[in-house]
């Protein structure tokens, strides 16, 4: 039987679109077209045939390749046509980029995944799939793929998922593979989950959801996966009006948040507010174990963040770990001035050395759980160089997750560019950083680790 | 009698450090006063006058000169023996950078405001003061100067008034003045609201507060301001721990949370909950009128997106408006496959033209109070150069607020470059734009416009 793994693993791949046709409205067009030829040819290391149902010459190059998967940028009725032909012709598995498909043309296409071992991710995708290590990219952004890492994204949304690609390239996120379901015909959450559960390059899923059919399934699916692996996700059509939404935008059933809410927990997945929030704790839960208690340390050069740190951990159900009694006199002695009641004010002249030892007797500390550190640059006399000392602390204790704080614009954009690949999650505000923190938590208890 | 313009407005200026001590935890060096002096050099307009009081030759110059502020940045006992000699020499204002006094020391300055006719912001201010217009800057961040603009900051903590000063100049926020309180032994929030109140360059003030003193105080003049400028505040100290925290920060009783946030609204001032929403509610304040009513109408090019915004608006309190059938047919009709129920789906191919169209036929609509404009430039045809037709459609009904969600990294960041000094405020998400419209319809509630 085909499986969703030609969806990101095929040896080779047919492109097929047109390089005359637009849609008046509707995504339809030469520079789509072009663009995902682009990308594919800039970044996929396996075969590419090109079909421009304009060309004739071209079209000929279908006929002896063995395709694997097709990508299909057309109108819906010209769509159907070509993938029924890729079907006739054996193709395991389609990308169906465009949208405005009307309920029986969808229905063909289920009708096609009944009659032919094949698996179709789409209509109304508009985004395709990335995978970061065979350079497979549908996307028609030119020249934008997302750096390698372990963090899956799955989106019903092009726009939500486009907005979370931009993010990840932008914000250099370490992502394994992108899928756009869209109008979900076939392919859905359940098989992605299963996919993503026994692929060796992920190691967090993060999900954007409208709605879920086959409920008890996906549920069941996610309960194996987030022993493994912790899913996130965000949920969009909460209130009534967005339901009725989303019921139009990709065809789901949004139901009762609650009920959506419950089952979520049920299931083990951590649900969170909005994609930054996605995203960052899914930074946290690719880099740093799971927080197996709830008392958090705050060790900083700047009073005030560390206060609203403080309030962050608070607001998001964690506490102020209560230090031991020789830990504050060994830090109090060493540095006179400094006090060192939770959260650890070390003051704006503290470099590299103070952070260190002060970061490895709280580390130490079996009242601790798990730290946020705060080394803001501004107002301060730490420099990016002294964070690489944290990072190397941090790596000694790889049993307690710590958080790091370089709070600001360019000052998180310094601290990024010298410590965004280390496994120290960065966070540009300590709120941030607690979110990211409570997640950590939240996944403990799932594991029950 | 003295007043707190000359922290802000001196014409001549003494910076008074030293060029040799370090304190072995603490803020004075030469590193810190050698950037101050570097700052007002570079950006300062007026005169500046260097005591280095280990040079004599130096420390002469202050003779024969009028200086109407002086910047001390020594240990305690060091600032309080040259702030005595300020104040004879009749010095009008005092900015005290370095912390770390105790309370006799606080003690002794607070007498000397009794005594003479003179302003002490500090001491523990750190950063002291910024102003745009005359190029005042008393950091010690070597070549950092906020845009100019009308928005003014006023921070009790170094710390996060050194993260705000950096994220306004890295996200080029426009800046009137910036404020670093510290222990306030003198200046306090009050003398700076009124200070902000009658700065012709000031239209929105920010505020991040641990405690207040004088509390009744505090709200009439607060009530006094926002009838004319609107008033935001983040406070810092919210959960127990934290508060106790803020006492021996910044020497603060922060009171309950509940009196505290009753004491805000009273006031009229708008609470908001971290750095980052304090400055995206300033930006739109400053640059959209107050939002007069629930109805927002959200006109997109992606349809997940809109989804988010939409249940964002219901979350801040806002509603989603019901476009009226003559808005919507004519949408319809003009452009078919798009769906104009609110939020209305424009399709990704959408660009300046149907932008435009959609967007001066909703702000028409007598329905609508504001407008929430998502436009992506991942997953769409959209350019950077469409977003100025958006941002010129918007200019001309200026009685409706309208804010724009470039969602995402690069695409925030290019549309920012477009659009960054116009009268749009952008916000790379949905949610933090919903936020922005709750800050202006807060106002119009405050200001009862």
């Amino acid at each position: 039987m085909s499986s969703v793994k030609y969806l990101f693993e095929p040896k080779q791949v047919v492109l097929i679109g047109s390089s005359k046709l637009r849609e008046k409205v509707g995504m339809t067009s030469p520079h789509l077209f072009t663009n995902v030829v682009y990308n594919m040819r800039k970044y996929f290391k396996g075969k590419i045939i090109i079909v421009d149902i304009n060309e004739k010459t071209l079209k000929d190059r279908f006929e002896g390749t063995k395709p694997e998967l097709a990508v299909i940028m057309l109108p819906p009725n010209l769509s159907l046509q070509q993938a029924q032909k890729c079907a006739d012709y054996g193709v395991k598995a389609l990308v169906m980029i465009t949208g405005g498909f009307k309920n029986h043309q969808r229905q063909q296409l289920v009708q096609m995944r009944g009659d032919y071992d094949i698996r179709i991710l789409g209509p109304n995708t508009i985004m395709g799939v990335v995978n970061t290590a065979n350079g497979l990219n549908t996307t028609f952004e030119r020249g934008l793929m997302p750096p390698k890492g372990n963090i899956a994204v799955i989106s019903q949304s092009g726009g939500v998922g486009a907005c979370l690609l931009d993010w990840a390239c932008f914000y250099e996120v370490g992502v394994s593979k992108f899928a756009f379901m869209g109008d979900k015909v076939d392919v859905n959450d359940v098989d992605l989950l299963e996919y993503f559960n026994q692929d060796p390059k992920t190691k967090v899923v993060c999900l954007y959801m409208e709605g879920v059919e086959n409920g008890r399934k996906f549920i069941e699916t996610a309960k194996t996966v987030v022993e493994k692996k912790p899913i996130l996700a965000v949920k969009g059509g909460v209130t009534k009006e967005a339901a009725q939404r989303a019921l139009s935008h990709t065809a789901s059933m949004a139901g009762k948040d609650e009920v959506f809410d419950a089952a979520l927990r049920k299931a083990g997945i951590i649900r969170v507010e909005d994609l930054e929030e996605l995203l960052n704790a899914a930074i946290a839960l690719s880099k740093q174990p799971p927080l197996k208690g709830d008392n958090i340390a705050i060790v900083s050069n700047v009073g005030g963040p560390a206060i609203l740190a403080a309030d962050a951990v608070a607001k998001n159900g964690l506490k102020l770990a209560r230090l031991s009694e020789s830990t504050k006199k060994e830090i109090e002695t060493r540095y006179p001035g400094v006090d060192a009641s939770n959260p650890v004010d070390m003051i704006a002249d503290a470099k590299a050395e103070r952070f260190a030892t002060v970061l490895r007797l709280v580390l130490a500390d079996s009242n601790v759980d798990g730290v946020m550190v705060i080394n803001m640059l501004k107002s301060t006399f730490f420099e990016p160089k002294d964070a690489l000392v944290v990072a190397k602390t941090v790596k000694k204790f790889s049993g307690k997750p710590v958080v790091d704080v370089p709070a600001g614009g360019e000052d998180y954009n310094r601290i990024h560019k010298t410590l965004g690949k280390s496994s120290l999650p960065l966070y540009n505000l300590p709120e941030k950083a607690a979110r990211a923190l409570k997640a950590l938590r939240l996944y403990a208890k799932v594991t029950k680790k």
